[in-house]
């Protein structure tokens, strides 16, 4: 007698239901009612026996679930990723259990606990920088499907499918350089944000402007009020013609200062964002914008995860895998 | 002994390390090397031996995850509820596993199933309505805890924290009526807003204005872009001077077809919308909003779905519960 089958004596024992009915229940047979699945499993609960989906998992050892793991929600970028990925998932027939870190590391480290123990068949995150490397290069040497949707500028640890940031910055300035600009600032989220530094100071470099630090500002807290309060400086100290900023909402709160105090835009000073978030084509001046192309990260990032999957269940290997896709410039009135 | 103490000598016999070792590593212990949990875990996770995080719970039959089930993320009220959610369980030593359903009946059904099956220790979900109300009510019923975050107007099957979305559009139409309007209009998205349409009709009615359906407009999509298709009508043939609009986007896209045609906010149509998004502050003519108080819900479902996860540790006993949260009218220039 497997320890399956003496669970489920137990269980019909303690329910009063016969053993038949215990296993079918936790099948999930139709022929048996939603209130005597739900005693039976409360109890299977209870006798820590895992049933139904999991039930089914225990001979194809899979869940069909798959973990993501996200810094935060309030991004639109982000938003946009885990609808994104619930729905490519969804069509290969995959459910998404999605968590949060807050931007901490200890919390990162505990969701890939948590989902590999809840026995999830793959894992898709968006790493903090380096913080849990080790972890996840750990994780990937045991071949557990883990796929990264940044982070693969850097020595990646598995597999990653990221936008090219830096390329991005590159592009951006270079725009704002051919526009006849000298004087470009660069407002920086404190977040994940140092290869777009990259991309905007090699651009200057390439093109024989010295970098100025003066024109550089490192904000803190919410995109939109804090682009709104850290313009001026640039504007009026830096005499900056055009600015890079590493959000659009930054961007698109450092306008709003400029529309007030009546300043044109793009006349007197020029913007570029990142992300192309919807937003942007709505402003008052349609802001000229980085795309992060979500619809191409997600789709390649679920097709490597699933090939994965299906590579470790017939033992096959491969090498790890770094996918970087190079993002377009939204040119708008900004 | 113990079957998992059976599965803890196979895992030892298949890996090589003693029981001992077998044993810490599946407890967390940090004398066992990464390296080495995880090639134990992934034997454990083979062996279909649930380890760590669930080997803990094993002992205190409790998980401390916490499922959320949301329609879709795209929406900021939501995306706001899930990071409130999840803050409010990390302070209180849970984690969130987050799943959505796409306003499908299936996939919700489907998502309450897999949490389950996962032993998430109590749910808390954004609920389409009615649709899986009598499942909702035998896992109510079975003492599963979950707390609805909407629905409390209708039968509720569950404990249910909400917005009195009725009285919050009663309360936006009587400030319209208050200033003077007659024609007002509605503009509708699709989902879920049946008890604004209600509330709207009521203020109309109790003030002795005729309803008149030219006047209500249903949309489907996107709500900016739908907003601004949709608002030409109303002004036009139903000659409205104010519209309630059941989303802040809807209003925003409204508001900017006016803003291109030369009307004036509010001087030749009023608007409100509902929550209160961050947009609606910073819109060029600031939008009136019923307020969506995130804060407020997620802290009183939280609340109470870990009062009932105590409850049932001590088998305690209380009454379905229902908290509606009444919002306030934020008023700015609309």
């Amino acid at each position: 007698m497997t320890s399956n089958s003496i669970r489920q004596k137990e269980i019909a024992e303690k329910t009063g239901y016969s053993i038949n009915t215990v296993s079918l229940a936790l099948k999930g047979s139709p022929r048996i009612s939603e209130e005597t699945r739900l005693k039976i499993m409360e109890c299977a609960r209870q006798l820590n026996y895992i049933p139904n989906v999991v039930a089914r998992s225990l001979v194809q050892k899979k869940t069909n679930t798959i973990g993501i793991i996200l810094t935060e929600l309030m991004n639109p970028i982000l938003t946009e990723t885990a609808q994104e990925i619930e729905q490519l998932l969804k069509q290969a027939g995959y459910n998404m259990m999605l968590m949060i870190t807050n931007f901490s590391p200890e919390q990162e480290a505990e969701a890939l606990d948590v989902l590999v123990s809840r026995q999830v068949d793959g894992i898709m995150m968006y790493p903090l920088v380096r913080a849990n490397f080790s972890k996840i290069r750990a994780m990937h040497d045991q071949r557990f499907p883990i796929v990264l949707l940044a982070g693969g500028e850097y020595d990646s640890p598995s597999d990653a499918v990221y936008m090219n940031r830096q390329a991005g910055a590159y592009k951006a300035v270079s725009h704002f350089i051919q526009d006849g600009h000298r004087r470009i600032g660069f407002i920086r989220g404190a977040m994940n944000d140092e290869e777009k530094q990259n991309g905007y100071t090699s651009a200057l470099q390439d093109n024989g402007i010295d970098f100025d630090p003066g024109l550089v500002s490192i904000i803190q807290g919410d995109g939109y009020k804090a682009g709104y309060a850290s313009v001026q400086s640039l504007y009026e100290k830096g005499k900056a013609t055009a600015v890079l900023c590493s959000k659009d909402h930054i961007a698109l709160g450092a306008m709003r200062w400029c529309r007030e105090q009546g300043i044109r835009v793009p006349e007197d000073i020029a913007f570029i964002g990142f992300d192309d978030i919807a937003a942007s084509s709505f402003a008052d001046v349609p802001l000229t914008s980085v795309q992060y192309d979500v619809k191409s990260v997600t789709k390649k990032a679920t097709e490597l995860l699933l090939k994965r999957i299906e590579e470790k269940e017939h033992k096959v290997g491969a090498p790890l895998q770094k996918i970087a896709i190079d993002p377009k410039l939204i040119i708008r009135q900004s």
